[in-house]
């Protein structure tokens, strides 16, 4: 598998874990030495492994979260350790844009980094075309 | 210097290119051969160097658009050739929180994406530390 193709798994395999609110798996699929950060959508930025692990357990813990799916992912390699990812994420009748930044760490890639914020796409194209997404 | 005072002063130039609104100097910013994209606030992501850069002419001929300063940027360094920039930018009376990656390209750091959204920061906040910024 290439590192497209790895990354585009990670990712699908993120909203997976955020999808069965395992905070394990998403604990894992952060990484562990490298610097991490996050932006969820309207906050500031949150940097650091257990801070932004400690975001992700609210968030997955809150019985009020929506769901959310992923759409359009389209991934951009920009080194043999490093990718990033932008897709779109489908939370209640909203549409996110989101970057998924990975990297390569002691050999596997793993999360470094996630910001989601507004963007003024129809969540009724996303329905229409679950795996294309709007991508211009 | 190192890769993270590098990346910082990357992220400086993109902001000082943005506010001097010289597009010459934003196409040398962003890499020629890497896959690149750019998520502007609200709207959906773009992907491609002569889309991404039509977007910033769009944005950068645009004589109502707003001043923006950037806030609190840290930098978090994946590889030796990958690293990403978080920062706030105000716009008007609006903060923005934003990523922006980083690699290099034939050994010269590059921008290969921009995300920005809106967040819940108080432009006074960053007014009274302009250098530190709120990442939490």
């Amino acid at each position: 598998m290439n590192a497209e193709a790895e990354v585009l798994f990670l990712n699908e395999s993120f909203y997976h874990v955020f999808r069965q609110r395992d905070l394990t798996m998403m604990a894992r699929l952060w990484a562990d030495r490298l610097p991490v950060a996050c932006a969820h959508p309207g906050w500031p930025a949150i940097a650091g492994r257990e801070e932004v692990l400690d975001s992700w357990k609210a968030i997955l813990t809150n019985p009020d979260a929506p769901d959310v799916s992923c759409h359009g992912a389209q991934a951009f390699v920009c080194s043999r350790d490093s990718a990033f990812v932008v897709c779109y994420e489908k939370v209640g009748d909203s549409v996110l844009v989101a970057t998924n930044v990975f990297a390569r760490e002691m050999g596997e890639w793993r999360m470094v980094h996630h910001q989601a914020g507004p963007c003024n796409v129809s969540p009724l194209s996303l329905d229409e075309e679950p795996e294309a997404g709007p991508l211009q």
